[in-house]
């Protein structure tokens, strides 16, 4: 029997499919962020690194964290503080340096939107079982690793 | 026994790794196309609309295919006629309107690109067998079609 077609072709539509889905999460999150929480993906992105960073972050460390431009987050952070969700604190020794971390306040809503996008992903990813999710994870892991910028 | 975590860790982890490896599967496209043609994702998007398009387009269909802004296609569009990827052509019955298709040697070009990114995508993906590509494939179009925009 003669294969109908070469193996690249699975490959290739997956690919294909890979871009099309998580494009198509991305912009589900965004508009649940913004219809339900009056927020958005960058603002949550900068909020998931503050998380992570119980003592605050300089900006240049925000922004290497992100691996976005320094002037989007600085407009990102500018809304947090005028909203409370975000404080500046000296930085010790260095009279000139802030870091910028979360509020109580901050920190609260944070886990309020987090606490919602691992709920909305859990729905959209449904049909994966935890196993088969896992599984998926690693073998993605794995084609990450010879990817361009994979831990650079 | 007790469950150490809920199934959403996984789902969620997934996530991160797909936005993460697709992400980084298109930086490396975006790499290799500079390095090895001199050329770039959108011209390759555009060039592969065109493809399935014989009798050429619109530009505003063009625009409608890509789901991209008509700004950045016009950009487009016209380096590819300056390189002679593109020729415009009339509309049958409408005297200001015209197309714009693949010439011959736009279309001879295109098929190495095109090959070559299968090239690519087949070795980057090469840790999935066919089956497993088909199978995930087909999951992931099930997610699709429960996300924003799909098929909009």
């Amino acid at each position: 029997m003669v294969n109908p077609e070469p193996d690249s072709k699975s490959r290739l539509r997956l690919w294909l499919r890979l871009l099309k889905t998580s494009r198509g999460i991305e912009a589900t999150l965004r508009e649940r962020l913004r219809v339900e929480f009056n927020s958005t993906l960058p603002r949550f992105d900068v909020m998931a690194a503050l998380m992570r960073h119980e003592k605050g972050l300089r900006m240049s460390e925000l922004s290497g964290v992100l691996k976005v431009s320094n002037g989007n987050v600085t407009g990102i952070i500018e809304r947090l503080v005028e909203d409370d969700m975000v404080e500046r604190v000296a930085v010790e020794g260095d009279r000139r340096a802030t870091r910028v971390r979360l509020t109580r306040g901050g920190k609260m809503h944070f886990e309020k939107l987090a606490s919602a996008h691992e709920t909305w992903i859990d729905e959209l990813l449904a049909g994966f079982a935890p196993e088969e999710a896992d599984y998926l994870s690693a073998q993605l892991q794995a084609v990450e690793d010879q990817t361009e910028g994979s831990d650079t």
